[in-house]
């Protein structure tokens, strides 16, 4: 299985800096770029997409709610055709952006609250889709990988859009294949070598270890990374140089 | 010489209407359509290039300053690199919006004191046209008319941009060739019997009447128009109609 | 039973107007002013306040959801702790804007979406009751009444905060005294006549028919008008006429 | 003489965070607080209340051009009573907050380009002493000291508001008694020694040393001082020494 290292990057706004944008963009291979309404602005969209090609990293939108003073982290109740609008309306920004510096957004992955609701929800899931669909159809959709992936490709397929699966290399699943909610103890998975050792299970066999210790198939074409702090950083460079030498 | 009407139009905001849409767009050539940064949000965006593209009305981005609450008639002083930026942005969120709906972005106009400052300014020029440029250069960039349209055409040239000439049927021009300041007197022609013979002068003869009377000549390629008031709503009409038996 | 007649009022935002707040102000006792979150900005809350004044209409604050787009009409998963400080934050703004032009806001009504989660959720309930106690404990809080009334009057009670019941005037109610969701058929009552005899009855002996044609006690301190349309302010006059009148 | 140490906090906004506030509060007699229009949002003012209470520092409002994407760095062309109005609206937030938490704003001091347009511009100057005459009297006008001070006392006396001045620690002065500009070299002093001595001289005599060496009256309330890394933190807790101990 090949495994992608995808990371959520260009999320800071005006003066205001955050994330190791420069560290993990050299270790990355995609690179989920804020749009304008829950993170970033125009000025930071350029310098983001420059560092991606400069470090030859695919990049894909990452459009979220429009809330910026709570990071596109909050739901907000709207309608599918607000939803849908403001997908394409980030997609084509940031599009437009790469354009001017001679690349292209290859996918989409919904930021934070929005990518919470659409795998919630299947109005929202499909008011995606349409944008998706409508704007782009050779732009992939990246959502989560659980065991309900069947479910996401029987809804995805009328419109033409092909999904790809990520998987989360720090947090523990279900044994029915889904996130153990943050509220729960041992979601997060702390340990750098617990982590590196699912991880490699997951390329060589395809499947995951959940919490109870069972094994399941999970697809997995690409893992979401941090680079927070220090120890996250040092995660990142371990999977990239086991992805690199399998 | 042809002469197309444009006037901006979408500049509604959420639940906030203004601009008479319906009846200004049934009777135009070009809509210069906000891009979400001076007015407008991207379902209002969807909504008006639908309309321009049932109307078979051209469509241009209207990019404006970041600035909501001021309509974007508030000068922001921008640096060059975030002007370009923003520019890009904004005909790119509009061009996606267009392209869900299968139709294109074929010009650009500047929206007010952004406008106003395009032609006072050189870096602010040519933040613009680096702008177009580098995102499409296919676009035109719609300026105003004036006796220095070769300065303009002059920079314009190394970027490959095509500029289009506009004249506001309304106001009163100076003996250079400039537009009487609003703050001066006579600024705006209230008479619509007076607009209607200024207008088919330039249409036949390329030439405007200028405050002290003479006749100068002034490129048109389009007239900007407003359907603010049923006065206004009616000129456009009678221009409308004098364009089409010409 | 005195009532009062309260609206929503200064809900335009920069070049943006919306209500007939020029018709509407004549004819109130208390205007809910918009605090710039949901709409409104400072130039608009000055033109408000001083026009509340003019008409010695009593001022309250109408702090909203941070959503101009939506108009607050959306709800947002904000934390009780956010909350609490933008109520704040909204309800200062406001007032400072009063003490500049000699008045005071004396009462708090909550907008939109916030004030429909303020009544479903009891975490958002305590959290504007917090605001309230801690800025300001004079400040009265308007709440839409119901047959759970006590059951506010009890959570409200240890914050030292006065609440004060809306009746929405043209709105069915059902047995169980609580609105008829806009969703269901019969919800808005669009008879100025049945309009006008539920308003007297409540009145003269306190009660309200409900959809299954019972009558039910409701408290009513004030009732909630619009004057979007000629037909809603003809309503409003005759309302107004009939509290005069008694 | 006695001198006070001001410094610009509360500066973060939403996720994102700015500023040494932790360090930096305990070192410094008054803080500006920033009031949500250039940056902060009301979770973070409340924050930065509380914990320039638990330091028992002065607080200022702190308000801004409402431009969170540029800092309030970048001059927008404002009418006077835009201006007013968001001056007090501003303010009027700050002090809530500061109510719920039982303590009170002071003085205000304008933020960024508003600071240079107000000490450039007499319109903006009085549109701001107007907002601040007419909402509290009592509230100080922190300026920019100069060999102006003169005309800005004229200027401030008739609307009853107190003026005090600032010098910035790090910064040349002109021998007109102006700021050597930013574009100039020599403008930011580096050397914490050089620093130091100035101030001692400042404190001691009331005089500070031009760049070209002469020596002229200079009149200081506070002292504008920084803590964005490690080397400003330490010229602060010298500053913090020298006063002190004084």
């Amino acid at each position: 299985m090949k495994i992608l290292l995808n990371s959520d990057l260009g999320e800071s706004f005006g003066i205001w800096n955050i994330g190791a944008d420069e560290d993990i963009m050299k270790l990355i291979d995609m690179a989920n770029i804020a749009c304008g309404f829950h993170a970033s602005d125009p000025l930071t969209m350029d310098k983001t997409v420059k560092f991606a090609k400069k470090n030859s990293v695919s990049i894909g939108a990452h459009p979220g709610y429009p809330d910026l003073v709570g990071f596109g982290r909050r739901s907000i109740k709207c309608s599918s055709k607000e939803i849908e609008s403001f997908i394409i309306y980030q997609c084509g920004a940031l599009e437009a952006i790469c354009i001017a510096n001679d690349v292209h957004v290859e996918y989409v992955k919904p930021h934070g609250a929005l990518a919470n609701d659409m795998m919630k929800s299947e109005p929202v899931f499909l008011a995606i889709l349409r944008a998706v669909s409508s704007y782009n159809k050779k732009l992939k959709l990246m959502i989560l990988s659980s065991n309900k992936n069947d479910y996401y490709e029987k809804l995805a397929k009328p419109f033409g859009v092909k999904l790809i699966y990520e998987v989360f290399a720090d947090r523990a699943y279900t044994k029915d294949g889904f996130l153990v909610p943050r509220t729960q103890k041992g979601a997060v998975i702390h340990s750098a070598e617990v982590v590196m050792s699912r991880i490699k299970l997951l390329k060589t066999t395809g499947k995951l270890t959940t919490v109870d210790g069972n094994k399941i198939d999970m697809k997995a074409d690409s893992i979401c990374v941090h680079g927070d702090n220090k120890k996250a950083l040092d995660l990142v460079k371990s999977l990239r140089e086991f992805i690199d030498e399998v």
